[in-house]
């Protein structure tokens, strides 16, 4: 019989399961309330509850699912299976997740961080399936960061690799939510696009969206469709400074793919292209040609598909994937 | 018999040769022009020559070398042994230096990258001993970078990785003599810290150095230690800017040690302590708590160690160091 893992996308509002297959079949789903409030022990019997539910649904027994992966946010310690904080889960401070979960299911259990497992995810089964170095850019409310280097999840040595929202591009720029300045996360991130619009409107330029109550990035996006030229200046240079958060990455990592994905992903391939373009202007000639730049192929499902593979691996090699 | 290995450093104007044991003790050592004006084919004949000469004062035969580790500059495609194209060498395009070296020699010949191995010479017997994973930036004319993951030179896809000079730390800034706008090369460089200096004494700013007919970047780290107050400014700032770019790195590869090395290490120990405090400010508590910053304990001989230790590694293991 096929060897079936399961995948847990651990998010502050929703818990998201799937029943894998190695080559990359999802079998079962089932997604649940996370119920973050009620704290981490509260999660933690969720998080099992829904592993067990998931195996029922699929018709099978507990001690046929061959190990779990989890997609934690957060700093985690992957070897010691801790999630060290989590930003928007209230109590998650040092809590041994991995060995809780281990106990409770009776089943190995794995935890990695969640934009690490997404690339995984791409690298294994989506767009990034022909890569062998890989960056994926998660543009989100924040900007997460994955690398894959020669097929395997790379994590620094205390799981501090792949944080490419806190690249620098703008030396003593704006403000960004970790404290530093001039972050990739405080210009390109959804909510970064949201402020300098904002800021543009406020320091009296003119748009269709003037007026209204609340917009969101994908207002913003859409205005720029649209052909409003404010939206379309503030979405061109959301891509451009993409472009040098990309570029930086290729003359660090020299990958041969680069995977956009998140919310952002509603730009459309457009803007996709004006990214591509601006790479290619801005990198040195040998490592913009090594490098393919593409959208995720597998969206919302990289996080749980990444993390039943990242399981996968590490119980057919012993060794974290 | 301990076996001996040569490491060659091969700069545009001069071929520094070492004979190395594993355990990094360098038995002999000679220097000579470079001639690189006359061409490839009467670089490569010298670097021969030299190798000869080097094993007849060490008292030994050629066959009694294990292999030759040569140091490049420029682009290079490693795994065909071949120097794509070396910026201060005329005629070095495409030329296969791997082949022809172990022809003429009859010796297992291997070619690095410069900086990939003064990085590797680092971890091997110098400053980063004790590291995991390293970064290393040589900062000279321009800015080179190296890096070693889990104790290997990482090379990325086609050998573009490390080329720390050409990651962006300021969107849209400086031209860079990449074609790019930004680079750190163009913020940091012993050539960029001039370019600085002189564009704000020409914009009116006052200085010890005023008047000067010609001045170097060591000239205004001397004038700055000696109290001038714009040296001591343009000094600062570059501190500053390569905080942010070390920044960067530790985002993306989260080492445990950071090595600067080339001409400006005579920039001393306060303008180091000041990197590393900026680099305390600005990065992630985690990373920067992992990432310890160092000056280059080895200096010029990192090339010829890093490359004899390169040839080392690949003959006892069959792999590329």
């Amino acid at each position: 019989m096929i060897k079936r893992y399961v995948g847990i996308d651990l998010g502050g509002t929703n818990l998201k399961l799937g029943l894998v297959t190695p080559d990359c079949r999802m079998i079962e789903r089932l997604s649940t309330a996370t119920e973050a409030a009620r704290g981490p022990d509260h999660v933690l019997g969720r998080m099992a509850d829904a592993v067990r539910d998931l195996a029922e649904l699929a018709g099978t027994g507990l001690s046929e699912i061959a190990a779990v992966g989890c997609a934690c946010p957060g700093p985690l310690d992957t070897k010691a299976g801790v999630v060290v904080f989590a930003p928007n889960m209230p109590g998650w401070n040092n809590i041994h997740a991995r060995d809780i979960l281990q106990k409770s299911l009776g089943r190995p259990v794995v935890l990695e961080n969640d934009a690490n497992v997404a690339a995984y995810g791409e690298y294994r089964c989506g767009a990034a399936r022909k890569a062998r170095s890989l960056v994926v850019l998660t543009l989100g409310t924040g900007i997460g960061g994955g690398l894959i280097l020669d097929g395997r999840i790379f994590r620094g040595v205390n799981d501090t690799g792949a944080e490419f929202g806190h690249i620098v591009i703008v030396h003593g720029g704006r403000k960004c939510g970790c404290g530093n300045r001039g972050c990739l996360e405080a210009y390109a991130s959804a909510t970064a696009v949201v402020k300098r619009f904002a800021e543009a409107l406020a320091a009296g330029e003119s748009s269709t969206l003037a007026g209204e109550e609340d917009f969101s990035s994908k207002d913003i996006f859409e205005a720029a469709a649209a052909g409003d030229a404010l939206s379309r200046r503030i979405v061109d240079e959301t891509a451009d400074y993409l472009a040098s958060g990309i570029t930086s990455l290729l003359h660090v990592v020299n990958p041969d793919m680069a995977v956009l994905t998140g919310g952002m992903m509603a730009a459309g391939d457009a803007w996709l292209d004006r990214i591509r373009g601006r790479v290619r202007e801005m990198a040195l000639e040998p490592a913009s040609a090594a490098c393919e730049i593409r959208w995720s192929s597998l969206g919302g499902d990289a996080g749980i598909l990444g993390a039943a593979l990242a399981a996968e691996a590490f119980e057919r090699t012993g060794q974290p994937a």
